[in-house]
């Protein structure tokens, strides 16, 4: 190793050396062939990283077993508890009492949302932040913009209630593939009205790609194959960036986490949140019920007495297929990637248990550069492991943990794949949501809706053809939060679709030829 | 009007004169026009048509109200009541009993299915009858091969079981559109091993599309505008072919009525047929339960005490989103045209209550010849309407009656549309709901799958993107109606996907660069 411009060599030799010690010295093998910038890319990498602590996640995480694991982790599964759980159909009558809870907590100013938003749109087949996307929506409006818009609404309806201005701060977690462009799609779009002071962007970690036999693979020969940590790095970072600190410093009590796929999300939902603080929680999950026993979600249950997430693809189809006498799923508590913390427990989870968790090992097909010959592999199998933690991975070391299961229809549709034939989950699946959601949110005021000949469209309009549409229909977040505010704008009244119901009033958009 | 070869003028004569009386002279406006084999094929279809029956049918039709009878509707729905409800996911410790009273039904050959396949694949875009459609599974099995085998397969059972010799008659009824290729195939197949003797076609009717005026209207100058008379157009037909006496000089006693579309039918559906028996009802619907509110489907209910189903455009949102203390929608029995009737009843329905039914009114685009001008019109918005009856007009008759819940993912997958872009009910979905329910049957039965590298796959497999398919898995009737008798096949081995079991064994089809 030759000392460079800008790196002496004593500093190269003692990288060298911590590399070796920590059998990793092989992504060095190329330095030679290396310039000047890419050397000193390559060694500031290296210089951050910790060598023998990335052995350490290598070995524990490879030694939580497999497949034997799984088949006894079936039997050590139980279902939540009906006492742990709030249910917005079963428990009707107290939603009202939670909501109010909960914007009273927001008009006190003592509750944050958290973006997860670290993940790149890869399945999505986009270049830039999943959060940046635009589903097709008549407004055009992007994940980040409803997010955004729904704070406010939010804000507003507290201090309507309360009679005290508040904010809502919302920290959003990207990584270092996301952060700038994050950042600059909201500066260009001014904060989406928000005050640039109460939005906290942090960065989450990466750590490197490794082979099966734990050796860190190189992406070029100057470069590391480097991976976000999961969206359980969360933590790491909160610690890492003094997040939990600023949290305090704000008077911040309650948090809401969440994923930022979901286009029905309710950001700062003051039903969640007043439920978990009437539940005394320092730690809670938003669910939705699981009807299919086959669904891909990973539910919500105890193992060992312990709470924690059961991944789809840990579970046998016979534990998937049992029911309770009620004929329901007896495991049907679908994670949705969207929960409750205290600050309290945030900051326990910072100081004390998140250096005992465990990363989850995901097998991978990782593009990398062969050590011995210096080709560039493209592999047609896995040939390598990514190590990440997971968002819920804290839920064990929670003091009182509750469930919030709420309705698919008003609150879940992820957005993770591109648009394709018979697709799920996708910009059209999204799109449907949120607009037969808002749909029935007219129809619940009191609005219809005709067609061509005046003659009303029933509430479950007739399906023509396949490719029917919902009934086009968006109503901004600034103008309803959840449906509530409606009637003044729909009540007795009828409309032709497309409608858009936004702070500037009623629009019916009569489609020329479209 | 003149006489032409083969009419005499007397004929025609008093054709015209009764057309006139029934208001619908026009049909013949064009008769000058025509050729010798138009005017007897037209004279013939007019002959055959009770001119003041149509016109009793399109009043009667007409004054059964519209959006103000719903609103009226809804406040007269009441839920199934428990113990009219037998459910294969809240009452499985009676599914055994239920299963083997249905066998032995079945082997005293006391069972007949009745196949409803009037209808013609428009919606899915064919030119022959749907259940002459490949999906697209491993073995290329049309929808008419799943259901012989099935039944085939549900004989050997019985026969087992009793050690009687027994037959399931088929009841298959067509239309004058699907009759004549229906049978062909059949034929062209030797009844799929069924004997012939016991598959029985008869013909729906069909009536003339009529303006809204109520005059019939022509297809082409020539040619009345005909429909079939819907799906309870059975009971008609029934009468008119001596379907019951045929079912009564078999010995049948109990008739499983289903729809052709249903890729999963459990025809003949002993559990079914046993619980209704068990009951002691005459007339029992199989429902799936319906979760999501503004979900397209039927929903089985009393309306004023007398049960039926309310179409799902026809009820409220309010009144589809309403809920019982258990969270589940309270209108939750969704329709899948899925019917048990004894024979008894049947002879009533048709002797008795028929006449009694009133058509339903579809307002339809129906392209026709302007009588002013002679011109075909294709209109752009519904000029018109066809009439028909429902399967399920009779439920309203029955004196005792049941409903049978059963899960969708075992039971209920049915074919409507051509492949789109996110599209439902469809050749994709139908092949990936058989193909998902025998894998689980293969899991179930202690089988495993392996992936190319030898590793098990989980239960819930991975979602890589969104396409992935589900696991390639086909298992033929006549080795297994429901998921029974597999363990011989599958326990404790692994398999590659994609895996077929059929009467030659296992099959496992490494595919060659697919």
């Amino acid at each position: 190793m030759e000392a460079t411009d800008g790196m002496e060599a004593a500093d190269a030799a003692a990288l060298q050396e911590r590399l070796e010690a920590g059998g990793q010295g092989h992504v060095l093998r190329f330095w030679q062939e290396l310039g000047d910038a890419d050397r000193r890319a390559l060694a500031a990498e290296l210089r951050g990283m910790d060598v023998a602590e990335i052995n350490r996640f290598f070995r524990r995480a490879r030694g939580d077993g497999g497949g034997e694991a799984a088949a006894a982790l079936d039997a050590r599964m139980e279902p939540v508890p009906r006492d742990v759980l709030g249910s917005a159909s079963r428990d009707r009558g107290l939603v009202p009492r939670w909501e109010s809870r909960g914007l009273a907590e927001i008009a006190g100013s003592r509750v944050a949302a958290l973006l997860l938003a670290g993940g790149q749109g890869t399945r999505l087949g986009v270049p830039y932040p999943k959060g940046m996307c635009d589903v097709g929506l008549p407004s055009r409006k992007t994940l980040f913009h409803l997010q955004a818009q729904r704070l406010r609404r939010l804000q507003q309806l507290a201090e309507e209630q309360h009679g005290t201005p508040c904010h809502i701060p919302w920290y959003i977690m990207t990584s270092g593939r996301t952060m700038e462009s994050t950042k600059e799609f909201f500066q260009k779009h001014c904060y989406f009205g928000l005050k640039k002071e109460n939005i906290i962007f942090f960065q989450q970690g990466m750590l490197p790609a490794l082979g099966f036999d734990g050796k860190i693979l190189l992406e070029e020969k100057g470069k590391i194959a480097m991976a976000p940590d999961g969206n359980g790095g969360l933590y790491r970072a909160l610690g890492a960036h003094g997040i939990v600190e600023d949290m305090e410093r704000r008077g911040v009590q309650s948090v809401h986490v969440y994923c930022v796929d979901n286009i029905l999300v309710k950001v700062a939902d003051p039903r969640f949140i007043g439920f978990c603080l009437e539940k005394g929680a320092d730690c809670g999950a938003k669910v939705v019920e699981k009807t299919n026993p086959t669904e891909p979600v990973g539910v919500v249950c105890r193992v060992d007495g312990v709470y924690q997430v059961v991944e789809y693809s840990e579970i046998s189809l016979a534990t998937a297929q049992k029911r309770g006498p009620d004929g329901r799923l007896l495991f049907n508590a679908g994670n949705i990637a969207n929960h409750y913390f205290t600050t309290a427990f945030l900051k326990d989870v910072v100081n004390t248990y998140e250096p005992q968790l465990q990363h989850h090992v995901a097998e991978k097909k990782i593009p990398h550069v062969d050590i011995a010959t210096g080709q560039l592999i493209q592999p047609e199998k896995p040939n390598g492991i990514k190590m990440e933690k997971f968002v819920f991975d804290i839920f064990q070391f929670s003091k009182k943990f509750v469930v919030y299961e709420v309705l698919r229809e008003d609150e879940f549709s992820p957005l993770k794949n591109a648009d394709s034939q018979n697709g799920k989950d996708n910009p059209t699946t999204a799109r449907h949501a949120l607009m037969s959601l808002h749909h029935c949110w007219v129809l619940n005021a009191g609005g219809h809706f005709v067609d061509e000949n005046g003659t009303r469209i029933p509430a479950i309009p007739r399906l023509k053809d396949a490719n029917d549409l919902p009934i086009q229909c968006e109503i901004s977040p600034l103008v309803s939060y959840g449906g509530e505010g409606l009637e003044k704008y729909v009540k007795d009244q009828e409309f032709r679709a497309p409608l858009i119901i936004d702070e500037d009033g009623i629009h019916e958009l009569v489609k020329n030829g479209m």
